[in-house]
């Protein structure tokens, strides 16, 4: 973990809030009229070292860890301490970054990117397949699946408040804690107090990837590694998702939703657990199918 | 419509085909064994004139006409007839676009790009907001929206084969011909045979974004206009699938998921009607109810 007194520093943030919903007049198809919350959707442009990057539209929940995630999953920079300070200010809808040393070649990675579908903010550099290295081979070790815990983190997201609750319209992510939960898991053969799944942070964003970047920032500011972690969304499983948690170490992604045949692939090549579907104690696992250790193991 | 010997002509396109799913062999919380299809997701680069543009992360059920429509949507051309050729060949996952006269100015549009969030492709340029003229007042004219033919489409859409039925994680669009039907509805009092909405074509994607820009694609193609069609999507109904039923001149976009704040705000601009959770009868007017014609009235 990071200490005050840390070195290289941290970056300094700003604490940038605005309204994440705003009520509409709607008409029901029966013509009754009431107020429904929607969930807000902002652009945010980010400016490195006065140059203009890119403008993501977003809900703005965390968005100087959006800004800060971001910068690192497309690779633009190695690490938080490279970054001064990222300060949002929704006045003028911008997140103005200041690195220590600058980005080198920052024009050139601009020049060639690709856009990508599933369900995100999209842009990711032409050669981030080529960054990515594979984790460790999925077995069954510390970094195993047990289906209680899982099934335990399942129920926890699906009665956790949210955006999502109230207004719709927005994919969340969460990054648990498991390691810690699973070890206790296997010494008592059941789940104590001790023994409970943890999570780490929760993130709503109109953009699921924004969700995951957002995450992304959060894990560098607090230090914390992905490998005794789990990444749970809502969103679908898509090569750009497997890739984000393939760089973030992060051995395990579950969704409610299901996966596309790239993002099943990249797992496997990755051997990164993917599971999707998952709700009601019942999920399909695309891959790295090693860790798991079933009801009926 | 558009005959062979139309001047200037339109592009020459191939028909590429690739299979959309693929099956996998997945582990269920049981510890069964099955195969399941996923759809598939394929890199799509564009090039124009042998520039590269972009690389779309695509299902592949219709790359031609996601070319030529993503080059629409984003203003890079005004009319289909300034290409001359749209060559897509899977082998190399390239769609070759040749103009006829160039495109001005491309190096500097591409400089600046936005990247949205929502569920989609994701960059639209800078300047999009600007380009797009508001849509005609909603009023109860020949384009009011009537309750049972609404009602109809919404049943004809989930009774539909596809993709996402098959293998989920894929958007659909369809774009439907409702001025003819609604015609007949309220001359005859209910609907004939004559008065059923005619669904035109329909499209699945990894991103509702292609879905779109895929229809805007065939759109111009066959010569159809927006005025006379509805615009059914599967995807949230974000700032940016508003910008893109806009554009193509269709005044109302429905959805089964709900919307953002943005989405209603620009709705609302540019006088679209923007309904959502949309299904079993019931649906959400976000914006120009006035177009409504509902069960009640």
């Amino acid at each position: 973990m990071n200490g005050p007194d840390r070195w290289p520093p941290l970056p300094r943030l700003t604490a940038a809030h605005v309204p994440l919903t705003r009520d509409v007049l709607v008409v029901s198809a029966d013509g009754s009229r009431r107020q429904v919350p929607l969930a807000a959707e902002r652009a945010l442009t980010l400016y490195v070292d006065r140059q203009e990057l890119v403008t993501l539209m977003t809900l703005g929940q965390e968005p100087e860890l959006l800004a800060l995630g971001y910068l690192l999953n497309q690779g633009l920079v190695a690490s938080a301490t490279e970054i001064e300070s990222i300060t949002v200010d929704w006045d003028v809808a911008a997140a103005a970054v200041h690195t220590r040393h600058g980005v080198s070649g920052l024009a050139e990675r601009l020049a060639r990117r690709t856009v990508t579908t599933g369900c995100g903010q999209g842009t990711v550099f032409g050669d981030w397949l080529d960054r990515v290295p594979p984790l460790p081979p999925a077995t069954q070790d510390a970094g195993s699946v047990e289906h209680a815990v899982l099934v335990q983190l399942l129920d926890a997201m699906r009665a956790l408040p949210s955006i999502h609750r109230e207004a719709g319209s927005v994919h969340g992510t969460a990054l648990w804690q498991v390691q810690q939960a699973q070890q206790a898991q296997r010494e008592s053969g059941g789940l104590g107090a001790a023994g409970e799944p943890q999570m780490l942070v929760h993130v709503e964003d109109v953009g699921r990837h924004n969700a995951v970047d957002t995450v992304a920032g959060w894990m560098a500011m607090e230090g914390v590694a992905g490998e005794g972690c789990w990444l749970y969304t809502t969103g679908r499983l898509t090569s750009e998702m497997v890739l984000k948690a393939a760089q973030l170490r992060i051995p395990l992604v579950v969704s409610r939703n299901g996966a596309t045949a790239m993002g099943q692939q990249l797992a496997e090549q990755l051997h990164l657990t993917l599971i999707g579907r998952a709700g009601g104690g019942r999920y399909l696992c695309y891959s790295g199918a090693e860790r798991l250790r079933l009801a009926t193991d």
